[in-house]
């Protein structure tokens, strides 16, 4: 398993599959593609009898089972055979106006016209990259980030500006200076509840975030699937309301809903729609319309508003079980994020400390995390650092497991 | 609305987008996409009143509605929370299961490992686009050919072969002598009940085919979403089964099921689906596990096997009275093509007869179908040629509408 730095350095290397039939047929944008990184966190996940705390999947407890069988039956009986039919590119026009009032919630103003529809917040960034990356072209992205926008940005070969990150997230001089340096053709983020960090961008420094992409006319990215998974404090403002002609606001149904479902949406500017629009056609036509129409009947009938609830209340104390073992089982020399929401804490280790061979000695004890490495785009970064998700996990092995990754780490040092 | 002919000619013209935020930003390759053709067919199909010739849309009277409670009952049951998750990239695994058997019954041999699950066929071919094609490279395709493939691998930026046809689908010799020349990623074709043309390519020739391609060691994606809608006469063997290591077969359940759950599938050579399985991580991290679940049961269930007769019962006699509209009403010098099964007929008037102008006006008369230029990648080709659709549209209505085509063309000349 290669980080996108080690690869750089594999190209040459790999540049030809060997001794396979059609090697000399692929593209050459397939030698910046193979890294394949959250395939490998799935198969982790899937071994028996391994405690994992390396996934980013929602439990499928915070599933409304009990009511889906409700809402199929509602869509099929309100839109019968249109739910299974060829539907506008765009997305389902009922899903699409309830949309607009769900991001009204959240403070952003949006017509039915700005909001599309797309297979995942995953479609909507590969669709991003594809409308806007030329190869060599700049991305920038914070240190670290998500995995999944880079896996979806990369095979359109941009190149990576690092953006320097500390405990509340993005530092807005960094950003500035890069804008400054130009040639940057998006910025994307993940401001709240972050993957892998955890971290929120506080309001203040949103502020000047928004006021320095607005200055340099800058396009943002911001990639929201965690807000709503808020255990304490209160709700921060997204960027796409304060810079909103220049901010693409990116969310998901997958964590408030379920994510088998594949329903991601985005609020664009118009140009940007536009070809968003085009490009998905000839990608998939469309996403689901039995999909969408059983999200929009989820909202609109008021059962998002039932179920959110009951699925801060599975997550909050999984959050606060393992915060509570980090700081009962982990040496004093390791920090760690503690969020307000979101799915992920991040393990900061003293300098040195190889976070990827301690995954391989915990994996043998059957406890799995992320080295945080992998969600780096430069060289040598985030060694000794890890992610920890805790969605998947029930309180008690939280606990156990938390124990035996500070009992391999006093092994190891 | 362009055909890709005259778009690449306008591309100087149409560079940058006036007057538009984030102008400057769009990626190189959109100066291909701006071909909107299906799109612009379903705004036509959606004006009250039209009689819409013009779709390929399966009617929705095909779709398995008094089943679909009961199948997504079984899911539920059967599956509970799993058909809610996040699900490996391959696609959902019973369903790959019951494709190797559906396969199998084409004569198609295959094991799980090889059968890999899309958002529709349309997934596949961008996904095949993805891996394959860099600037420049050549892709053989069919004159005419189906749009959405070009919709699929335009953003990639290939340039496009033309492989010549007649009524019996492609000609083995354009073949050779295109291969011959060299330098062709792949070969895209849709051999049986083509769209555009509904023409179905004969055993002999398929033989011959399978050997040119075998010989050449070149790659094949036949491309086969239609062969299941067989209304008269048997079945022919696939291009796969006749070359299965030089060719991606790809279908859809879009016109067996229904299209809106938006499930593709291929079989692949191993190389192939390695790439297929990485970049459909960036696109889209998975289809539908629900969709999936659903498709599943549809098929293992034997449902798919009791409502094929139904769907083959509903369009016989769309299409025949199509056929005899067209004997009845048509001019002698107009030619047609009389497939045993799929969507589309296709018309050719005389030379230098304009169907475009003949769009315009039949629309007038609320009849609408889409010239045939439209599936040519070559400049001034197809101008005398249509496209009919027939699934959408009931028989009395067909005859009517045939009878306003043939009265309107009597106007013209």
């Amino acid at each position: 398993m290669l980080n996108f730095c080690e690869l750089v350095f594999s190209r040459t290397l790999r540049r030809k599959e060997p001794n396979m039939r059609f090697d000399n047929l692929l593209a050459d944008r397939t030698s910046a593609m193979d890294v394949n990184v959250i395939r490998e966190i799935l198969k982790v996940v899937s071994q028996p009898g391994m405690i994992s705390l390396a996934g980013g999947i929602p439990s499928p407890e915070s599933f409304p089972m009990d009511i889906i069988p409700e809402l199929a039956s509602i869509v099929i009986d309100k839109y019968a055979s249109m739910a299974f039919q060829y539907d506008p590119t765009e997305g389902f026009g009922p899903l699409r106006e309830i949309l607009v009032e769900y991001l009204r919630q959240k403070g952003i103003k949006s017509d039915k016209e700005e909001v599309l529809v797309a297979s995942g917040s995953q479609g909507v960034l590969d669709a991003i990259g594809k409308i806007l990356i030329s190869k060599g072209d700049k991305v920038a992205v914070e240190a670290p980030t998500y995995l999944g926008a880079l896996q979806a940005f990369t095979p359109y070969e941009p190149e990576y500006v690092r953006l320097d990150t500390d405990n509340d997230g993005l530092i807005p001089a960094s950003l500035e200076k890069a804008l400054d340096i130009g040639g940057i053709k998006f910025i994307y983020l993940v401001p709240t509840f972050q993957n892998p960090t955890g971290r929120t961008i506080p309001i203040e420094r949103r502020r000047e975030i928004a006021a320095i992409i607005t200055k340099y006319s800058a396009l943002l990215i911001e990639d929201d699937p965690y807000s709503s998974l808020r255990y304490r404090g209160t709700d921060i403002p997204t960027l796409k309301s304060m810079a909103p002609d220049n901010t693409v606001y990116v969310s998901t149904l997958s964590k408030v809903f379920a994510p088998g479902l594949r329903i991601g949406f985005c609020a664009a500017p118009e140009l940007i729609r536009k070809w968003l629009v085009i490009v998905k056609q000839g990608t998939d036509l469309h996403s689901s319309t039995f999909n969408q129409a059983l999200a929009a009947e989820y909202i609109s009938g008021g059962f998002l508003a039932r179920q959110m609830p009951k699925i801060i209340n599975l997550y909050r104390p999984k959050q606060e079980a393992m915060l509570s073992a980090l700081e009962k089982y982990f040496p004093p020399d390791f920090k760690w994020s503690r969020p307000e929401g979101g799915m992920f804490l991040w393990v900061e280790g003293p300098e040195g400390f190889n976070m990827e061979n301690l995954n391989h000695k915990t994996m043998q004890k059957n406890v799995a995390f992320v080295p945080g490495k992998y969600f780096y785009t430069s060289c040598g970064e985030g060694i000794e650092t890890m992610r920890l998700n805790y969605t998947m996990t029930d309180e008690e092995t939280i606990d156990r497991a938390v124990r035996i990754l500070a009992e391999v780490i006093e092994q190891e040092r």
